[in-house]
């Protein structure tokens, strides 16, 4: 028996935005192991172990997939989203190249998924359809003045702007502190996107401009998307829509 | 009959990248409309007509299917990749805020797909696993100063680049001179993917040095990625894998 990982993204919720290749992994897959919430959505059959762990320990996670493989089985790692997106393709290929010379011989794939800020943008309208960026506001992995920089100079180059982790429990301040930088940036009238649990049935989304946006509007479920100077609304009887034209002039 | 218009995502290529979602929307559309290339990926069959279309009409486009939908027809907009990036969801909307009132009751969803530049990233590795931008090469609606503003303080906040419309036949110099501006930013070793026709028969990548990319090795069917300065190989006896860390420190 060969083994193989395939790092699978599972979307933001919905079956109908699980693509068919990841399907088909899930259906070959000898084992399956992610964070405790993703795994949840696996379901269980003969034959398939579930290995759920909880957050933080993605480079455990990582090498135990490794170690799986190595001994012929058939993985699948489970991310929502893109695993590629802040999520465990970048884990797995940290563990990889810290480990034993044999694991890079191993068949591993990554499974592109449907991420958080594309099914956020596609329920509001159109806000990323120009230039825009994507931040991990966690400063878990990385210091808080990068963060800072980096918002600047992406207002400064005018990008639409989708923002991944921006509130945990055990970061309640950071938020505030982006929401008070791209004010200065971009002033109080630019629309901003809250979507939360986009695609399952506690979806809720709101539009609003950033003067009164809120830091307690966003948690771990929620995507923030900034729109550009050029982002526009198209008001209408039911919720309007939000969209970055493709002319930037 | 009551008429809708779905704007769908087609993947980048590969049916099995292609959402459920998107496939039942086709399975009950009237009318499929789109780029010719995108139209002809799509079975045709009793009671669906196909509307292909050259390139740079994407308003007239949009008007076609707003119409018809409100003529009660149940519409796909088709767009490669997902169609809030650099594709069709924008330009419909265009198109809907410039139409008549009525055009606002419609019934509009978008259907996001999996994007160029996370199908390239996937299977180059995880190039996009931190903070990155898209940035669409073309001028045609854009002046040239704004992508050099854009790529100059991309490159100063260290983020990794997706670079959607490279070069195309009309504009055979603009990639020459992000390729050079790149170079002055982010200097000569940066890691490069050049990653064409991703999950087709066609499909071919290759990874190197910035200062060894030449404007030919791209088309308007290449996806481009250069990596931030945190982006590294892992060589193995395969293609080597093209990572970004989590960690920014």
């Amino acid at each position: 028996m060969s083994g193989w990982i395939a790092i699978a993204g599972l979307g933001p919720g919905a079956a109908a935005l699980v693509t068919p290749e990841v399907s088909d992994a899930l259906a070959e897959a000898t084992d399956v192991i992610g964070y405790i919430p993703y795994v949840a959505r696996i379901a269980q059959r003969p034959g398939l172990t579930l290995h759920a762990t909880d957050n933080r320990v993605e480079l455990d996670r990582a090498a135990h997939a490794l170690t799986l493989a190595a001994q012929g089985r058939r993985v699948a790692v489970v991310s929502s989203g893109d695993p590629g997106v802040f999520a465990m393709a970048s884990a797995l290929f940290e563990a990889l190249e810290a480990g034993p010379e044999e694991w890079r011989a191993l068949d591993i794939r990554v499974l592109p998924g449907i991420t958080a800020m594309f099914a956020a943008a596609a329920r509001a309208g159109a806000p990323l359809g120009h230039d825009f960026c994507a931040i991990n506001l966690s400063d878990n992995l990385k210091p808080w003045s990068l963060i800072e920089r980096r918002l600047r100079l992406a207002a400064q180059a005018d990008f639409a702007m989708a923002f991944y982790n921006p509130r945990s429990r055990s970061r309640p301040d950071g938020f505030a502190r982006a929401l008070q930088i791209l004010r200065e940036e971009c002033g109080d009238t630019r629309p901003i996107l809250f979507a939360r649990a986009v695609s399952t049935p506690e979806e809720n989304l709101r539009i609003l401009p950033l003067g009164q946006a809120r830091p307690d509007m966003a948690d771990m479920r929620t995507m923030v998307i900034l729109g550009s100077s050029r982002t526009r609304l198209i008001e209408r009887s039911g919720p309007p829509i939000l969209y970055t034209p493709r002319s930037a002039a």
